[in-house]
């Protein structure tokens, strides 16, 4: 039975789907949008459409953007001969925040994990590929996540840029093993950017 | 320097306004929405506009519902000489989860804290007072919190009701001192309901 009017439930069961947000904490969170005054409510509510309306990804990198080709894909004083291949924005984030790096980026929107039913096709692989394709790129510096998964991408990516005579570098192990990129500290990826290897 | 599209980033704001949601989680959240179907994504901004529109307080007991008046105080087959006051609407789910109770509710919405500037005009006391003044009622069962804020409000609405000549009673120390109501599990919650003192 539903002690909650059915607006109410559904607002909670919407919470409940976001990852990492529990029945509970859902509940709370329903509670306190309830709480706020119509106009912030409201303005949340438009967020989320205005963002889903307006934010795409970057025809040449794959990066979020609300334009066609993202800020950094149309800065000219950026290197376009390196780029540096993520897992998603915020590894582009992650990177930019070490300010160690002044290429250009690859973002492939997840990682090869068969486990997840993941396969080749279903992240921008083929996209970056064509980029190389295009001539130009002289570096690929490969900063997937270094966990099995995240290996095992820039492994395959590496393999599938070999024909192109490509450079193929990979973060060096400054980050912790197992770890996320995402958490990464400013030093660590600066170091680990400092002594990327070929692969 | 922001690094994702403006609109991404009014969206990650938002989630970080939310309470227990920090940066890191706002901006996953943010993510994770952006990757569902358009659909998906906007029936959540849906949910919030709806949920905002169509649910409002009961006039009887303050409870959150999408009617005038909730399905509790429509509830002929419920006592209508007992109210039980809890703090809000998850005090209720909690009582009604322990099936003990068929009574009705008064939803206080917060309580009195002058560490946080609520006063008791800022909760919806004088409403509950207008009930009791309604004659009819024959106890007040207090199911505030038992924390410091939580026995501060019963003690102080206790005093209020006194002039009535109204029951008033508090749940009993089965729920543990300190904790939150909506924590409380069935059984213990059973015990409280049935071992309530009068103060």
């Amino acid at each position: 039975m539903d002690f909650f009017p059915s607006a109410l439930e559904n607002l909670i069961d919407k919470f409940a789907m976001l990852p990492g947000i529990g029945r509970k904490s859902a509940q709370r969170l329903a509670f306190f949008l309830l709480s706020l005054p119509d106009e912030e409510a409201l303005s949340f509510a438009a967020a989320i459409t205005e963002a889903k309306r307006s934010v795409g990804c970057c025809e040449i990198c794959q990066n979020l953007t609300d334009g066609e080709i993202c800020a950094i894909c149309r800065n000219t004083q950026r290197e376009s001969g390196v780029v540096c291949v993520v897992t998603d924005p915020k590894g582009v984030l992650a990177i930019e925040r070490s300010h160690e790096y002044g290429g250009r980026y690859h973002v492939l929107h997840g990682v090869i994990s068969p486990m997840n039913n993941v396969g080749p096709d279903d992240i921008r692989i083929k996209e970056l590929v064509a980029r190389i394709a295009d001539g130009d790129i002289e570096e690929v510096i490969m900063a997937t996540n270094p966990d099995t998964e995240g290996e095992t991408t820039a492994r395959y990516i590496s393999r599938l840029l070999n024909p192109f005579g490509v450079k193929v570098t990979r973060l060096a192990y400054g980050i912790p093993v197992g770890g996320s990129l995402e958490f990464a500290d400013e030093a660590t990826l600066m170091r680990a950017l400092e002594g990327r290897m070929e692969m």
